[in-house]
């Protein structure tokens, strides 16, 4: 099950199994497993026919009438399920779900995902290069088949926030002469690409030079921006923000990665569709962020074909998108089909619907049963993921604007997820900026040792009431220690408690811990169970909804995550300051003038 | 435009003209071409709309909304058409045409074919290596893309026939591994493949091994066998023989090349794509062989698509198969598709029901305009194809069976196309077999000089009644001289006719040779006009009429060329005797017993 040993596809080009397919296939020899009883799902044409299925190694080598054949060395009774292809999750981030990934790997193998296309750009943020190689590592190991892609963005904005790590091309070259590495990962700098900045441009062209993908985060583009993203050479897209994003990014020619993460677009994704009267061949499906908890209650990419399918999408689009549409993306041939020659990745499911999954095969294994993993899962060392935190305990004081003068305007940071500029007039009391009435603070604390650590501090309105404060090591892409609060004392009181987990996620309230989650490795991921972390994690929500009243769709527990994602258009507060990608600018204090 | 030069299709990615076309989209450079006031069939969508389109070099830079942008070294006005992508042939022989590359190119690009993949195993059969060295490089200077395959089947039935050359695996893994050639060509020695038989499926590992394409010729293959040859790694089929036939082979996986040669089953196959409801990606379409004359007055794959519409294909379904889903089975995602990013070839068609071209333009360059070229055409030194015809004349009684005694029985070959066993009892006259009553005789000289070339003779039947005699060195795939008719005079006139001109068709009656069409260049093209090549293959037609009555769809005039294709099931006749690849038997002689 070695990624790179086995150099796939090209494991699949043994002779001896080739003739050992073919002699199977011929009738001259039994099958190594026989599939008997069920029903294949075409994913090429839509439609459902019995169909036993004889398998040899890695290899599908028959698909025949039912009960024709029962020379097998092993027979399983697929009786009243549906066999598809092995899911294909197109987008995502091991480190979102905050386990490892063998964990991970357990966790959506017996739901019928086989294949993650993984950008291990969280990673890549806090380690470097080496973080992407552990990635790697942690991925050549495991019955879950991962596609690394190089990391295009550490950081997201160069020069406007300060990472663990800083990839320019020759790094991410170095990345794409691994075979492990599939392409280059969402390319979010997308003011670098557009304005041809020698360092993106350098970076999609390493990415061009490879054959390889070159992956698009195109959040909001349109018109001659889009245009120039795409004429630089990336092809792909998963940040659509509305149905209309999704027929123009279509229309454009860009593949489509649906995203689950977001479910409030979905059904507008599948009324377009619907609208198209066929699923274009460039759509597929990616799940990009589960929390942990949502990943151990509903899964992972079966959770969005799930969603879709409930949203009106025919079952049989969902799993094309999910299957041979991924496929044809990634230039596999071998995978998401069932077919005759293909690689034995198959999924028996009881139903189109809840999409539930019996059994699932990868490279001819049984790997999971009835939702239980049956292959042994082997993890690596997380010990160079350890004492990633590299942070002095913090005072209350480092929370506190510090100015002179009586009253002073500030810059305020307005909304989530698309954040604007505001302004507000406010006082100083004992040296200090008291916030804007109706804002909450937010403070970014550079924690990878690149630079000093005293937090820098934005006011943020348009984000509801706080009543105390959370703390999180996760915070897209940086990773920089964040906190969000209404008032210092629980602010620095989370911030140290997280300091002191090695990274992680804390909630205080009235000078009080009220949740908190650790995050040792990386401050990203923990070494403990899925349901633990999902336990863990779900107190944190619980803890967060008494310190703040969310307003969906876009003032959500999830928005806090990626506030300090500063390629994207608006202002978002990073360890530099304020950071606004459109100018290139950093207020490094929200201090504007002292009135 | 230099195709191994330019080493396609990384020449679009270099940094100079990627940072041109992205500052020309963004509005900051004008575009080298700019096309105005035209529509765009998206050929993902399907749906039309109005675009401006801009080029840098060989790319598309943008699309944008009309009259939005007018900077611009040229704009064209395609004020009233349509454009789309250019089209690509799936699967073809230029040979096939009786010309060469670079008239076929001429004759194309007009037509708003911009890439065709060709097989060119023709010339292989006859030159070897030398055939298709000769081949790529003809295709190199040509502002038609050309995608070679490596010929896989030379002969198509290796014992049972002899070519001019003959590939293993050793000979194909070189030729896989020039960058101008896209994989290996139409395996049609199916029975080779599902036996195992090591010389068979060496060649499809030498396939798999290099990550190319792996083409099929799945004549008639069902259950098991198809299994098996598609467990062998064989993966596309264009041989398909009725509507269910398509339906099987779709679902079984492979990709389909829809075939304009045998037009009598493209009505079977909309009808089941219409029952479908939607277009598989997996749908491509192909010309395959072209006769000179069809070429002149109708085109070439666009041909192909406008019968599909003209039968009741949705023209974004025809026009999809013909770009982007060629694209996708090519791994080429530079073509077929109109977005940025991608590779300028362009087609402005007047309308999506007869396809008339008004203007094609590849690698950003118009090359044709109006039915015409604009393009210069370089054609490469044909001299290493001449005297090809290794052959003395021929005798009148080369072509008699010779016997003794008074009476025989002999094996016929009964009915063209799907060719089966018969027996007849005969005299014997003067020590020769008198043919049987009603049948017609077909002899095969070996003219490659690998062995002697005394015609082996066989009887027709079922092939109606023949008043003359056809000689053609065009004769699948061997292309021996291959002469058909009801007495020894005519054939022998017409076969020495064919020698005397080397190579070529001639049709004899009443001991006059009736039209002749010298084929100088291996036998098999001409280095005249594509016109002038029309006309006098016309004129075969028009002789053959009268020596013959046709009965459509199997007995015609194109089944002679693949009479002799001792591959496919069923008795052939060949050079080496009446070949049968079920039994790997050859008979020397028809006669079975002397009575």
């Amino acid at each position: 099950m070695n990624a790179i040993a086995r150099q796939e596809p090209f494991d699949l080009n043994d002779p001896e199994l080739r003739a050992r397919a073919v002699a199977a296939a011929r009738g001259d020899a039994p099958f190594d497993m026989l599939l008997t009883g069920g029903r294949l799902l075409d994913a090429v044409t839509g439609l459902i026919r019995e169909a036993d299925i004889g398998l040899v190694g890695a290899l599908i080598a028959s698909i025949h009438a039912p009960a024709s054949r029962t020379d097998a060395v092993e027979i399983v009774d697929a009786t009243g399920g549906i066999l598809t292809p092995g899911l294909i999750d197109m987008h995502m981030h091991v480190e979102s779900s905050m386990v490892t990934p063998a964990e991970y790997a357990s966790a959506v193998l017996p739901h019928g995902v086989t294949t993650v296309v993984w950008d291990p750009h969280e990673f890549g943020n806090v380690h470097g290069l080496d973080g992407v190689r552990w990635a790697i590592e942690a991925a050549r190991t495991l019955p879950l088949r991962m596609i690394l892609l190089a990391p295009s963005c550490v950081p997201s904005a160069p020069g406007l926030e300060l990472a663990g790590a800083d990839f320019d091309a020759a790094v991410i070259a170095e990345m794409l002469r691994s075979p492990a590495v599939g392409g280059v990962a969402e390319v979010m700098n997308m003011r670098g690409v557009i304005d041809g900045d020698p360092r993106m441009s350098a970076i999609v062209n390493s990415g061009l030079a490879s054959g390889k993908l070159v992956c698009g985060h195109a959040r909001g583009l349109t018109g001659a921006d889009l245009n120039a993203f795409m004429a630089a050479g990336v092809t792909s897209d998963h940040e659509l923000t509305s149905g209309a994003d999704l027929a123009a990014k279509l229309s454009a020619g860009l593949t489509i990665e649906l995203r689950g993460s977001h479910d409030h677009l979905l059904r507008e994704f599948v009324e377009v569709l619907n609208g198209l009267g066929h699923l274009p061949s460039t759509v597929t499906l990616c799940t990009d962020d589960v929390f942990p908890d949502e990943l151990y209650q509903s899964g992972g990419l079966d959770e969005v074909a799930r969603r879709l399918v409930r949203y009106g999408m025919k079952a049989e689009w969902a799993l094309r998108a999910a299957t041979f549409n991924a496929a044809e993306r990634l230039k596999r041939s071998d995978l998401g089909l069932v077919a005759s020659g293909r690689r034995a990745d198959l999924v028996l499911f009881e139903d189109l619907t809840e999409l539930r999954a019996r059994l699932v095969i990868s490279d001819g294994r049984i790997v999971a049963r009835n939702g239980s993993m049956e292959a042994a899962i082997q993890s690596l060392d997380t010990a160079p993921l350890i004492n990633s935190i590299k942070l002095p305990p913090l005072s209350e004081n480092d929370f506190r604007v510090p100015a002179k003068g009586a009253r002073v305007r500030v810059a305020t940071i307005d909304r989530p997820r698309f954040t604007q500029w505001g302004e507000a007039e406010t006082e100083i009391r004992d040296g200090f900026v008291v916030p804007p009435a109706g804002s909450a603070m937010i403070a970014v604390a550079h924690r990878h040792g690149k630079a000093g650590g005293t937090p820098r501090i934005g006011f943020l309105t348009g984000w509801g009431e706080w009543r105390g404060a959370f703390c999180t090591t996760v915070s897209h892409d940086s990773h920089n220690l964040t906190v969000f609060g209404s008032n210092v004392r629980d602010m620095a009181l989370a911030a140290n408690a997280v300091i002191t987990a090695g990274g992680g996620m804390a909630v205080a309230k009235d000078g009080a811990i009220q949740a908190i989650l650790p995050l040792p490795l990386s401050g990203l991921v923990t070494d403990t169970s899925l349901k633990d972390t999902a336990s863990a994690f779900s107190d944190i929500r619980k803890a967060m909804d008494k310190i703040v009243d969310w307003k969906p769709p876009y003032r959500v527990f999830k928005a806090c995550f990626g506030a300090t994602l500063a390629c994207n258009a608006g202002p978002h507060q990073t360890d530099r300051g304020i950071a606004d990608v459109a100018t290139g600018k950093v207020l490094e204090s929200p201090v504007l003038e002292i009135l």
